[in-house]
């Protein structure tokens, strides 16, 4: 075993009340490792808070027990457990006063994981934070219930597209093929959680599509508030827009740019395999992965537009420069 | 070992000259099981011809040998192995002359298939004929290569959209997870095969999905021939658009009808688990699965749809009749 699973095995065996967290903004291996994890907890006999500070998504909301997740714990905690979660930051609001004096432990699969807690477990090599629960799971001889194995497939399934991301290997399909074994249904949740999208949506990617520029390798478009009012599409009526875009064969990155309700612009990347834009994202105070990464810019849909090409502009600058002098 | 496996080893071990064919208008299964098939016979020392009616589509000439399919035999064959056929026409017209009087071995997942061979194995679990060749060549003992693996994996991805399918089951992950383990990237053949598509093909998707019509449960959209030489998209431009649009929430069944460049209308059906349109498409001289069937139309557009609408309607009434009349 890895000396952090043994770790995080006795941290757990320490604890009676476990306050868990997923980050801000939550997808859905944030909220599937989250749930599996809390009720892998219960099923030890844990007392168990489920925690995030943003709502969970329409979408995760059919996922068992995902009504039980709270915005703010009650007290008496004696562990704090960090899922899905790069750096501290990304806990948000619900990682506050008490909390912050007890042992963290941190689950996560970033590569620009920050290692911010007590104890920490980061393997980027795994395709989601579920996949890592999973293998917690079986190290420790927990046993796999339905509902568990439901939430982490779904994060499984979330965070590959359904395995068609680059990170996706022999390890990543076991996982897979031992949750379906488990009596999960793949289809069902790729329906839900990757295909279904209402028809509002489909019409405003419609639009957002045929307004898009492609700039030398760079492919991308705008989602403005008048464009979500016309389709009556809610602030996520984007999603996956960001990865329909990355599959044009003329563009090494995709970006889409959504005017929030708030004034602020999410700002979803992706890039071919060979490209990275976790560090314009990063840059731009966000963070992900190579192919996938995205931040929330205080700006206007202009400003905002001109600061995210440009570091990206930066990014393909200096990409090229060093293919052009190799090191040694 | 099933029966019909042992009598497809009987014809392949007599046979010294196999002509393979995959059916008209190839998909990524027809094309990966005949490339696949293949290279497993002539690893055996058979002699090969590898045919098909039609050209092999752009997105699939990287496959290893796809430059090596053609439209016609040489003759002095002993064998015929049709694949992923569900009936006589679909072979096209390879299947012509004196291979008529040759066996005839018939491998085929399609629910439809009509056993029009000497040999029929028909396995309707399987999600793919890519599937069925790797079950072949396991319970026969014969070597898998990358490159056998590589277009088998192809076969597997393209007719389960990586593994989106209602009947992606724990036998076709392990189907995939043998091929990984073989050394083939399933993120370098899914890019290929379903993310990457032209500039001027998501153009045209974008313009289909802004005039798709919703009526009742059926969602619809054409694709005509000014729109694609607007676009500069070819005949496949809209592939994959079908699938898109049944995941719009609000319908259970999606069509797709493209107007040909020889002025004939082809019709891609999609439908929700529950629903099955491969009836509608039988009746319209075409063929495939519950959830993806198919036709070709010599019609012009607004009579191929009402063809296509009116039988759809047929479709639903029988089906909500049914549902109000139990039997028994």
């Amino acid at each position: 075993m890895q000396p952090e699973l043994a770790r995080i095995a006795d941290e757990i065996g320490r604890a009676r009340r476990v306050f868990t967290l997923c980050h801000v903004a939550p997808d859905g291996d944030a909220i599937g490792s989250l749930l599996a994890l809390g009720g892998l907890l219960r099923n030890l006999g844990k007392e168990v808070t489920l925690a995030c500070q943003d709502l969970v998504p329409a979408i995760y909301a059919w996922l068992p027990d995902s009504a039980e997740i709270v915005p703010h714990g009650s007290g008496g905690y004696d562990l704090v457990i960090s899922l899905d979660c790069s750096d501290e930051r990304r806990m948000g609001n619900v990682y506050e006063g008490a909390l912050r004096s007890l042992p963290l432990v941190n689950i996560d699969h970033h590569v620009t994981n920050t290692y911010f807690g007590t104890v920490n477990w980061v393997d980027s090599t795994a395709v989601a934070t579920a996949q890592m629960v999973l293998t917690l799971a079986e190290a420790l001889g927990w046993p796999l219930t339905q509902p568990v194995a439901t939430c982490l497939l779904t994060g499984l399934v979330t965070d590959t597209r359904s395995f068609r991301t680059a990170n996706v290997d022999a390890a990543a399909l076991r996982a897979a093929l031992q949750l379906v074994e488990a009596g999960v249904s793949l289809s069902a949740i790729t329906r839900r959680v990757l295909e279904q999208r209402p028809l509002a949506s489909v019409r405003l990617w419609g639009e957002a599509i045929g307004q898009a520029i492609l700039q030398g390798d760079v492919l991308w478009t705008e989602v403005t508030r008048p464009m979500r009012q016309r389709w009556s599409a809610g602030e996520n009526g984007d999603s996956g827009l960001a990865n329909f875009l990355s599959g044009v064969r003329e563009a090494q990155i995709a970006v889409v740019l959504t005017e929030r309700d708030d004034g602020t612009v999410d700002v979803g990347m992706r890039s071919a395999p060979g490209y990275d834009v976790s560090g314009v994202a990063l840059n731009l105070g966000g963070g992900g992965h190579p192919q996938a990464s995205g931040c929330t810019l205080h700006a206007d849909l202009p400003q905002a537009r001109e600061r995210v090409l440009a570091e990206i502009q930066h990014y393909l600058s200096q990409r090229a420069s060093e293919a052009r002098e190799p090191s040694g």
